[in-house]
């Protein structure tokens, strides 16, 4: 664990992302299958979509929990460690919105 | 190969689309070990941008070597078969630029 | 009517498209009067968003226009100019898809 | 000011926005006029892409105000109202990435 010894916002539901990820390596995996099996373009294209949704639901749930915790607790301090993780948190909001 | 007969656009890369999907089937994998080493939320969300901008790219492959192909021939042929191709090509870019 | 002689997709629309745009011009004054008024934010932010969505409609339908006349024209003809076509439409999508 | 006598976090930049919004608003009746005088579909879609790039830096930028001002505070005083801050907050992230 490193950035810091603070504990990160999703640990308490960390199986719960694990069992999620591999639902989404499952997804791609089927997309491979897709392709190997020369399936029809917009089906896969369809699939493809699917699995973009079930990231943008990872990723926000990761951010949600991160705002609840890691960024909380360091605004509660306050000081350049609450200001950095604001600003840390709002670049990888950005990234969401603009990827 | 379902839905026609009709050679789909993008099997002329067969192998190059199957192997960017390994690929993005290895960034998954890489995203679920960061959770499972506990590793800091913002880097796993930057990872999930990384994932989110190559599926984009995947997904504009496809749609590009659908539209080359499958829709221009079928716009060719005209008649209700090009005019469903046209609204299925413009039903995938929905999703896709909505999701 | 520049880029070619050729009628644009949408010109059979073309009053539907402009009211519409219209409507967005007032959702951005209502946008602006919020602000003036000191409205609160995340009420801002869910008119922006409301925005980017009625934004997005406006695009895919001028995409739809200009796939079913200007692409389909060109592709029928061939050539280079049927090449240009396809290139172009699909670099609008990857900026509809990545913005 | 309704929701809360609480100041909103972009006051202090108030005049920006608002600005920010007028040159926004610019850019929707450039794409009023282009449409009315028949320019070429695919000019009009890249100066819709540029006006999305434009409303989401918008956004992006209420949100940190936010995320500084209401949020931080409102998780300092922890309780009820700051749970409802980060909900809050969660959502409009949700409702920018998902649109």
């Amino acid at each position: 664990m490193n950035e810091s010894s603070h504990p990160h916002g999703y640990l308490s539901e960390k199986k719960k992302y694990l069992a999620r990820i591999k639902r989404i390596e499952g997804q791609v995996r089927g997309i491979h299958r897709m392709v190997d099996e020369e399936q029809y373009c917009i089906d896969v294209l369809t699939q493809i979509s699917a699995l973009t949704s079930a990231l943008e639901g990872l990723a926000l749930g990761l951010l949600d929990d991160h705002l609840r915790h890691c960024v909380v607790d360091a605004a509660k301090s306050g000081g350049e460690e609450g200001e950095r993780k604001l600003a840390e948190a709002s670049a990888a909001i950005a990234r969401l919105v603009r990827s």
